[in-house]
């Protein structure tokens, strides 16, 4: 009976944690998968370049996963892809720009021509097997982002992405609200919706005020303005460089990023600029300040980025200049706070102009405020409902909005990456777990730093180290060479000479006692000299340093 | 001539940065120091448990100084004051909270009976040889705060420490406007002024709003309501006090510092707590969840503080029930947005209610916004201007703010911390610079973590270590043990054999070329050996971590 079929919903990731968003959804012998995001190391993952999902659960069932879906271009919804498909030969599907941006990244990671991409258009439907997967334009901080709806079998599926709801976006293709408010009226089984913003009381701002306030600036400024935002906001780009054109002003970009995403969005059609305006930095000085703006990366202080580097003059070829402007276009995100603080002091004590948030309205947000969700919420009005990307309080807050509007808590399912929600047309109920989890990408190794080493460098960051070298002579039960002492990161050696020679000598009379009684068992030499100097040090410092006791026989 | 004479006002701290305030001023043979901060390590500061002023420059002139003057007892005006007595035997003026503070921290460093302690009533003035040093009553997140009037012969200083104009403040004792206008009537030659949230617009607000939202929380709480707050803000505890005995719950407080001052602000009269309402944690049982209140530290989501311990189930003696209410009364200071962040969480997966600043008035700042600050500048309407407490960026826009209320740039002085104000009767100006700096306190050491051990555990927490151990023979050129490896937060060692066994057979290649050579400096042998280990990791792995190649001799 195909009433009893059901349809499994499992979040992969982005649930209770911003980033890493991933979802599949499973019907019979077929999986399709919404987004492939990656999300950046919090501050105890030390080292961690990139955290991707664990995608066991895809692999173990390669054969049934027949597309890839994703709703727009942001990391944290595309930049697991290339790691993915290294694991899972499998069809992308997306709008042109976050397929353009896609390709770029497979560029790098040398595996474009093995890819099977497809380009869908807001509006049109694909069609599998058991599903048909339809994208619907919303409005976002980046171009061409979507919805994505599931038509299954046992019911429609509304994933609404990021958005938020723009009357006037920079492209003038407003939200498809018309489509999604048909959708409710036939009836959504599940709705899926960003939970970010939902904190915000009232509705978000549209893109389009940024652009006023860019003219305003703009129009008093006298010497180069330097624009920071997100390399990959394509609207607020435009907005800069329409600015740029009304007060002439030449344009330089500066990141790499910023260089590539610019780049795919001209030749797609999406960022326009007039042909003569953009200028290469070693070109700047053919002209005045006054007719320069440069475009950077770096908005939230990252220290390599082109902003950071400026402020704390170790750009190559760009110094700072008393007359510059400085204008960060963009919110900290969570945790940046620190870093972008230091980069605004820096400016100022160089001499530069800086305009941020706290001062001017130069961002507005990209997600969804309450009142916005609220909309989507009585046009679509769906039988259940999960709230997706965010921490969990902001999941917990977004079912209490529902519930506010009048859903019933037990159709509202706060979910954990991993847990799974099986569907019926007359059922929703979590059954059970998937293996997920955090992959780490240090440098070129994905997956082999894990939890034991993570918790070493943590120990090795507030501690230090300190290492214990003695060679042993097997037959006469004697130190022949050491002990010798090593440390790093524990303290300054030069005034630790006293400490430093405590340490051997305990070491020394510690193996002596344990050599008088023939004992030569290196686990018990090791355990007995690593406690005693851990014991001394931890007396003397309160520190405990990683103690790595090495003994050398010969 | 006693005109020619000149003051100097010497920040040693606190300007540029957030905490670790300290500020010399000099007349001839005479100093005194105000306030006497610690500053939190920030990130980068791997192990750091505090950082204290440099005081190098007090110790050269240790005859000198004649008297610490604290403005108030938050930790970043007093923190190091300990550490300063240890170097320098000095007596400390400060009102009765502030001292009754200290007192407690000299006893847990088995100090206080070597101290000197002078209590100063607000309102009150202590003569030196030259100075007159006047004590005026500010309003404060902390009580009995004040700021502190220099009358030299030069001249006046009017330093305004911490401040915000609270027109109803919870004790009733508002800040002395009146003597702050006279001495602008009389003439001011220095102000210098709280920068602080020279970036808010408006006016702060008074701390007796908190009140009103928590009677209103506590009215219709169901279970025990459990407030995090710092520990030092008495007038925030007094408002939750009062909501309690209003709504008879009993009061448990938690946390080290909780405690400590609370039962200080009740010993000298500045917190009222009825007798029979404060219960000690284990009686809790004894009473209903609706009659419980528990007021505990980590507000800043500090993992060891209460807050975190009750949100990840480590606290031994509070676990979470369903009906308790969570109150976060602070805001976040700059850095902790995600620790918060991650107990809110913690707390809403437990079922808890939180309440934080997001979603109702539960705080306000102890610190002066646009408002207030122009209304001091207007009463005071100084010769020069220094803006203090602040990172440059603070410094700054109160400089501009100065400016717009009609000084001249001229006489307004953005300093460096270190450097010399030089004031006459008629003119300012930045004279030279005094050594000072940040000494880092970890564990029981005291400066012993300088540069260069913060650069290799922040080297070690990106890529761990590496360490290559042999024994060789000197007479026979030859490789007697080893090499042996071992690494830590590298990569996860099972995973990494063949890594660790081509790293081993790279040393004896390297080590043999040398031998057969009949190379045997040790260090020509320990940095080719490093050499060819870190080219090698590198290219297989894109990390660097430190390597630590050891010879032992025979």
């Amino acid at each position: 009976m195909e009433t009893q079929k059901s349809l499994k919903v499992i979040p992969l990731g982005g649930l209770g944690e911003i980033g890493k968003n991933i979802t599949a959804i499973e019907y019979e012998e077929e999986i399709i998968v919404i987004d492939c995001g990656v999300s950046f190391p919090d501050e105890e993952m030390y080292g961690v370049d990139l955290v991707i999902p664990d995608i066991t659960y895809l692999k173990n069932n390669a054969k049934k996963v027949k597309g890839v879906f994703l709703t727009h271009g942001h990391e944290d919804h595309i930049g697991s892809v290339p790691f993915i498909l290294k694991q899972l030969n499998v069809p992308i599907y997306g709008t042109k720009l976050t397929l353009g941006l896609i390709e770029n990244k497979l560029r790098e990671h040398n595996m474009l021509q093995y890819c099977e991409l497809h380009i869908v258009n807001a509006g049109e439907t694909i069609e599998l097997l058991n599903f048909k997967i339809e994208f619907i334009r919303v409005t976002h901080s980046i171009a061409d982002s979507c919805a994505i709806v599931i038509h299954s079998p046992i019911g429609v599926i509304l994933h609404t992405g990021d958005f938020k709801i723009d009357y006037t976006p920079i492209d003038g293709l407003v939200m498809d609200l018309e489509r999604i408010s048909n959708l409710g009226k036939d009836g959504v089984l599940l709705l899926m919706a960003d939970s970010t913003n939902v904190e915000r009381e009232g509705h978000s701002i549209s893109e389009k005020t940024i652009g006023k306030t860019l003219t305003r600036i703009f129009s008093s400024a006298e010497g180069r303005v330097i624009v920071a935002t997100f390399a990959s906001n394509i609207h607020r780009i435009q907005q800069i460089v329409d600015a740029c054109v009304r007060y002439n002003r030449k344009i330089v970009f500066i990141g790499r990023s910023m260089d590539n995403i610019s780049q795919v969005a001209m030749d797609l059609g999406y960022l326009h600029i007039p042909e003569d305006y953009i200028i290469d930095v070693d070109e700047m000085h053919n002209y005045e300040n006054k007719d320069i703006t440069i475009i950077t990366t770096g908005s939230q202080g990252e220290p390599m980025a082109g902003l950071a580097r400026m402020a704390f003059a170790t750009h190559r070829k760009i110094t700072i200049e008393p007359d510059d402007l400085f204008i960060i276009s963009a919110s900290p995100i969570p945790g940046n706070e620190k870093l972008i603080s230091r980069v605004i002091n820096e400016l100022f004590k160089r001499g530069a102009e800086v305009i941020y948030e706290d001062l001017e309205e130069v961002h507005v947000s990209g997600h969804a405020y309450q009142e916005e969700l609220k909309l989507i919420h009585a046009l679509v009005h769906p039988k259940y409902f999960m709230p997706v990307h965010g921490e969990f309080r902001h999941l917990r807050k977004h079912a209490n909005l529902a519930q506010k509007l009048g859903m019933k808590g037990k159709d509202i399912f706060i979910m954990e990456t991993g847990q799974v929600l099986e569907l019926t047309k007359d059922e929703a109920k979590i059954t059970g777990r998937v293996h997920t989890g955090s992959v780490f990408v240090d440098g070129l190794g994905v997956g082999d730093v894990g939890s034991i080493v993570l918790r070493d460098r943590k120990h090795l960051a507030e501690d230090g180290m300190l290492t214990v070298v003695v060679t042993l002579e097997r037959e006469s039960y004697s130190i022949i060479a050491g002990p010798d002492i090593i440390t790093r990161g524990f303290v300054y050696a030069k005034e630790s000479d006293v400490l430093i020679n405590e340490v051997k000598e305990i070491v020394r009379t510690e193996l002596n006692k344990c050599l008088e009684n023939k004992v030569i068992e290196w686990n018990v030499l090791k355990f007995n000299m690593k406690k005693s100097v851990e014991r001394y040090l931890y007396e003397k410092t309160n520190r405990r340093p990683i103690i790595l006791p090495i003994i050398m026989e010969i």
